[in-house]
């Protein structure tokens, strides 16, 4: 049985952050709230998610399953969700799944959605997160950081974000013309003075910049040649997201 | 002769209702106002439009027919008409009919337009409207409506208008979702309590929703598996236009 | 050497009015300011364009030429430079030129943009201003021109600019119908009474209108099936930017 209530902006942002890197996956409910792993078709990268129960006004989940887990697993299309939550009103949103009809019964205002869900064997299985160790830590304004990721578009396909030392940067290359962005550690919120860099695909970075839009900041965990793992909270702190994204081989 | 003089935002909005359903068709000019009725070239739709001769600032019409017709019908392309209005502009505009030759004049601040007319033999005939009762007639505001318009635009191609007892409901069902918009009586502004429903194309009634954006509240005339009636005011009720959807035959 | 300083606005609306007529080309440094000189790739229209050095916050040149000329040329793809200048950012940018390397390297705020200059060689030469007289001179504000221009788009292909004694007009013709705007001496900010009027290609002028967007006058000079020359400033007063088009050959 689950059951619950929560404002419709914070479900919205919350599946933003989903849909950019995949459209339909592996909803996990729990005593703890709703919990999300999963790659993009391309195994580049990969999301981790958890919306808390506290973000909800209303929670009620119990666990019918046979096996004695503390959790249900659904099969959702986040993108077509997505589509309709996106048409906006800004009341609260009811959810509430009938596991014997396989379907998710959501609410908003005068209108009901009936969403099936997705047969759970036809989704990819949600994926190890791999141990990685980052040495090198920077905190920084999601719409800094958003602003450089717009202008690389301009300019290639591909970004390296590093530290060199006490400062933090972002650099794209083109065939005719160069962008960095060089922060100091004073104008960050956090850095740890290390040097490292890798190279990613500018493609998913613009995906997770869309997917970020909503936080105020972000954490990057950075190493070198390394994947990069973005994390982020939304909802008042009590969504928890984090991307990572494997890095790019360097041409040169 | 005529000529008259109106608030450009009030011609572009009644333009608008008029090319929801047709690009071009023949305007009636008589001394109550401007009236048209057409179908759409699939003959699913039909619009029946008069706008008021008091909806003008200045109003002068005089008949030059020697059949004693006390009304003038003229051809006009409605779409190029709107989009020649839609550059803006707040003034009003004053229209001039040069019967002899066949041309309208708009003027529009120090903007001079001339649109040739049509020939009536070119386009279709006037449509008779069908003898129609309507059992059961629902008053909603038209945001409300639209809104859950938008909403099934995601779901599928048709949608189910009807009313439950006291409760007015619309309806699309997608191969793994379905959409539900339940208004009782309390939450609108007039409902028949009746139990009737019929299938339409959301093709047309996106083109009408489009068509009535500007108004308040509509009125919507239904039936069981029977055509819909859509009125609406615009122009401080001094523009009345109705919208006619025949119904889809259900495929089950 | 050369290095300045000038806000993002100023630089980005300069930009605009170059890149409506060429996409790339040379840009002269002189002690005066920043001049170029082109026209666009078909030869039908031409832009003469100075940013005088006191419109810049610092502005240091000088140069370093063996051949003795008090000037630096330097070739720059301008729609590039424009669509990094454009992802926002209200902060002043810092230009400083290295000529050895060839290349320009622009700050804005915490973004560094390294920008390699074309080589001046593979553009085209800058064109010769033919000598002209105009007998006739209308100055406009810039959104009542603009606003008829994008009437007349939805008309045709040409437009004619015209003085006709008092009154200056501007009128497209369609296949059925027809536009004009006609603006009185009195409606002007100034008018040289006069009976001359010329064709011109709509394409260029939308791409013009485009590009004076934020001036508030334009100064048009008018000729009998002549050129046209229309004059701005932006920057307040500080850019001066002259566009030349040529005539249309009336088809009657």
């Amino acid at each position: 049985m689950f059951e619950a209530k929560i404002d419709a902006t914070a479900l919205r942002e919350c599946l933003e952050t989903v849909t950019a890197i995949v459209d339909e996956g592996k909803l996990r409910i729990t005593d703890e709230g709703l919990k999300l792993r999963a790659v993009d078709p391309a195994n580049v990268s990969m999301i981790s998610f958890v919306l808390q129960s506290d973000a909800f006004d209303e929670f009620h989940f119990s666990c019918e399953s046979e096996e004695g887990d503390n959790e249900t697993e659904i099969g959702m299309d986040f993108v077509k969700l997505l589509g309709i939550l996106g048409i906006g009103g800004k009341e609260d949103i009811e959810l509430k799944l009938d596991e014997h009809a396989q379907k998710v019964y959501i609410r908003m205002g005068s209108l009901a959605y009936t969403h099936s869900l997705l047969d759970p064997a036809s989704l990819r299985k949600e994926p190890k997160v791999p141990e990685l160790e980052f040495p090198a830590q920077v905190i920084i304004e999601t719409e800094e950081f958003r602003r450089a990721i717009r202008a690389a578009e301009k300019i290639g396909d591909n970004i390296v974000l590093g530290v060199d030392g006490e400062e933090f940067f972002m650099e794209a290359e083109g065939e005719m013309d160069k962008l960095r962005l060089g922060l100091t550690k004073e104008q960050l919120i956090h850095l740890t003075p290390k040097t490292v860099s890798s190279l990613y695909s500018l493609e998913y970075i613009s995906a997770m910049s869309k997917g970020m839009s909503h936080a105020e900041n972000i954490t990057l965990n950075l190493g070198e040649k390394y994947p990069m793992q973005l994390d982020f909270e939304l909802a008042e702190g009590k969504a928890k997201i984090s991307y990572l994204l494997a890095p790019r081989i360097e041409s040169e």
